[in-house]
């Protein structure tokens, strides 16, 4: 299995607490060692970096935790391989341009005899990630004429989730760029931070941060993760079936599908 | 204008030394110091570092110096802004899925009144050139049922090519993971090593290295350039209207276009 992480956030916010955490566990205090990804918007533009290697052992990995990349979409995951040989292929997240945004994609699960149609888009590698995820934009597209925002499509994203669903295990994280979408099968859970701020404390590494120096009173931010990253904080664990759609870090629409 | 950077090896190669030649002209020795990127083919997948600010002081790019990515085929560029804003998402090269493989493109130069017909691929910037790749992949898309190679393509991109040079400027590159086009409007340049190897000394930067000690005498590498690289070596300078297809670091077709 692998983990996510996604940040949405009403400010440019730099996420190098939570991927710090993130990231030891990827070969050290976990056992995700097949790779480790990260896309942060910035404006229209997304900034990706990605490793086939284990998180903990990458230099691209240390530049990203050193280098505070401030954004307010943010889609992070580490990988430990089931389906799909472990290359940069094969490496979350995916992106695709759609309706000229960027979407970019994780996963967390396996699909079982997922077989979709071929149609626009197509995977590059060979798992089946990235194949739900081109499953997804093809059928995103076949509804709409013209650009449209994920927002407005939610019914039918939330109709796919819970198919993909019905093959087996399929948490994700969505975005283009606006807002961040988010599908729980069996475990995600996210925090919301706002005034008043206090300290934190990584789960996997001894790292604390006083988000009360680095915050203005207005910030609100909200990290997504498979598991709760820091212990001294409540996270809010998703239902299975549960899904919520965020923008500028609030919960702006959510559900629970059956 | 820009300039640009490409690679065709028979073997996975770095590209460190040219990089750090390039990168002199983002800010330090020229003037371009509106962003730059690099993408590297690995298997299937691309690996992708760009970054708005000068190459001459950006952490990323001392990241890609000190750090030897191998790649058979490499595209890079650096940017002095003339057509859109200076951000991430007008920074090139820029990438697309077609059909299963990463389609990355870089262009120098610039399109007077270029107002493409709307299709599939839309830029996600406000670019010309990325608005010139989204065109051509649309028109590859359109002439093709079905996956098609670049090399099998090679007419209609040619005929593209000499349509967008009737408007301005346009050099480019452009690959799918498996052959480097090149097309020069006005100005590229290309060198090809092979054994016996030598000394190679950068133009814009007091840095020498002895390609002998770094390759076996079957490795063929071609390296493309706006302007030559070195100072005590060979460049072949394109005529305007002439284009090369590259596989493993040879000249597999070339023409020259009225």
């Amino acid at each position: 299995m692998c983990e996510l992480l996604g940040m949405s956030a009403n400010v440019p916010t730099d996420i190098v607490f939570s991927f710090t955490g993130l990231m030891q566990r990827g070969g050290c205090t976990g056992p995700h060692r097949d790779g480790w990804g990260i896309g942060f918007y910035e404006g229209r533009g997304l900034r990706l970096f990605q490793d086939p290697r284990a998180s903990s052992e990458s230099e691209v990995a240390q530049l990203v935790q050193r280098y505070p990349i401030k954004s307010e979409v943010v889609i992070g995951h580490i990988r430990q391989a089931n389906v799909g040989k472990v290359c940069l292929a094969n490496t979350h997240p995916f992106v695709r341009e759609m309706w000229g945004r960027n979407w970019c994609f994780a996963h967390n699960g396996q699909l079982a005899n997922f077989n979709p149609e071929p149609s626009f888009y197509c995977p590059v590698g060979d798992t089946d990630s990235e194949a739900a995820f081109c499953d997804l934009l093809n059928r995103l597209r076949s509804q709409c004429t013209g650009p449209t925002s994920l927002e407005t499509l939610l019914p039918v994203l939330v109709e796919a989730c819970v198919e993909y669903r019905r093959l087996g295990v399929f948490n994700c994280l969505l975005s283009d760029g606006d807002v961040l979408f988010s599908f729980c099968s069996t475990k995600l859970a996210h925090i919301t931070r706002r005034a008043p701020f206090g300290p934190a404390h990584l789960r996997d590494a001894d790292l604390q941060v006083d988000f009360q120096a680095e915050t203005t009173p207005d910030d609100v931010v909200t990290v997504l993760a498979t598991e709760a990253l820091t212990d001294n904080e409540r996270w809010q664990v998703y239902q299975p079936g549960e899904w919520r759609l965020w923008r500028g870090g609030e919960c702006i629409a959510q559900g629970l599908s059956a």
